[in-house]
């Protein structure tokens, strides 16, 4: 059987552009469906009931949601090429765990930046800077996160450069003087054609996010 | 070399307790440290110093942190008996999305109803039985979420049984009402040595919430 692969998207999904990473490094042909996020489309609706969000993976008809989930299944289904998770329990657990971390407290903590202002956005920027510096205690001195080769925790942690560009050219707060070496793991990451051909153009990124939070 | 397990706990965490029962699934031989959670204990800090909480998984000196990591952990590492997701990539990536689903959405659903009083209450409990709806509809009619075997989404739901029975015995609502067929696989499940030994006895737990919520 031909396979069948179309995913529901949105440019500026963090969520998405992970996806999009990893069926681009697993070399997976799809159609790809720009989702308007106020008007949703009846197949979104259909696909994901339960939550109603991009992004939504459809292989041969069924629906793969939830952007972890989603990177865990093309690493899963499409086994040829470039594997992401590692094949040892503990790290692909160690993987998984900042993964989960990056979904939660780096995504919260960095929408907070955004949000707030004065005192509060001071005491966001702590907080996201002390996310940012733990997760550069986990990559070390290592080139990926993964070792070596590119890989799980890579792909779900790469698409918020845009954020970090964002913030930095925003002149919210200078990332690179606290964490130099999760800046140069972006920029080695940004290399990958991968990576550059499923990132927004990281100026245009900027005005949308000050845009969106109403920023001038 | 001799396998150490330690399995940091506290006895009335349905996180922890869906860990119990994985490890028990898998015939699994650990020490087990209760903690308390007002004076958390060095090791616990040691081993989980990113969220600082229980439930932790110590193998062999190193640790795995967070409930459905540490399930699936557990089903990689000890891969001899009762495997907890199946081989199937679709069916893998559907029950850790449900799995997701207990986390966030029953987690928080369930917790609200216990937080709340009057109007707020009945919001709570309207929205949580959508979520147990939702999770009645992906159960049908198979005796497990895991179909014939019991499964990963077996494991990571089952431990709410003990706050469905202290819904109904508060009498905040009545929950088998609603969802006769998820009561009925929570009472298959409580069969099975596995979940009976890890779940605390339902009526002490009963006791435990009304008093952790300050309910009379």
């Amino acid at each position: 059987m031909a396979e069948e692969v179309t995913f529901l998207n949105f440019w500026a999904s963090p969520s998405a552009m992970r996806c999009r990473i990893a069926l681009a490094e697993k070399g997976v042909n799809y159609e790809c469906k720009e989702e308007n996020l106020r008007h949703k489309s009846p197949l979104l609706l259909e696909m994901n009931p339960v939550h109603k969000k991009v992004p939504v993976l459809i292989h041969n008809g069924k629906p793969v949601c939830e952007s972890l989930n989603i990177v865990q299944y093309i690493d899963e289904a499409w086994t040829d090429e470039s594997p992401l998770l590692p094949s040892d329990p503990y790290q692909r657990a160690q993987a998984r765990f900042w993964s989960d971390f990056v979904d939660n407290k780096v995504f919260e903590m960095g929408a907070k930046v955004w949000e707030t202002k004065g005192d509060e956005q001071e005491t966001a920027k702590k907080n996201f800077r002390e996310c940012l510096t733990l997760l550069e205690g986990e990559l070390g001195d290592k080139p990926y996160f993964g070792g070596e080769a590119f890989g799980f925790l890579d792909v779900n942690l790469i698409p918020f450069y845009c954020w970090f560009h964002a913030s930095e050219s925003c002149k919210h707060f200078r990332i690179e003087a606290d964490c130099p070496k999760l800046i140069s793991w972006a920029k080695r990451c940004m290399e990958k054609e991968s990576v550059s051909m499923s990132l927004p153009d990281l100026n245009e990124y900027a005005l949308h996010i000050k845009k969106f939070f109403g920023i001038d």
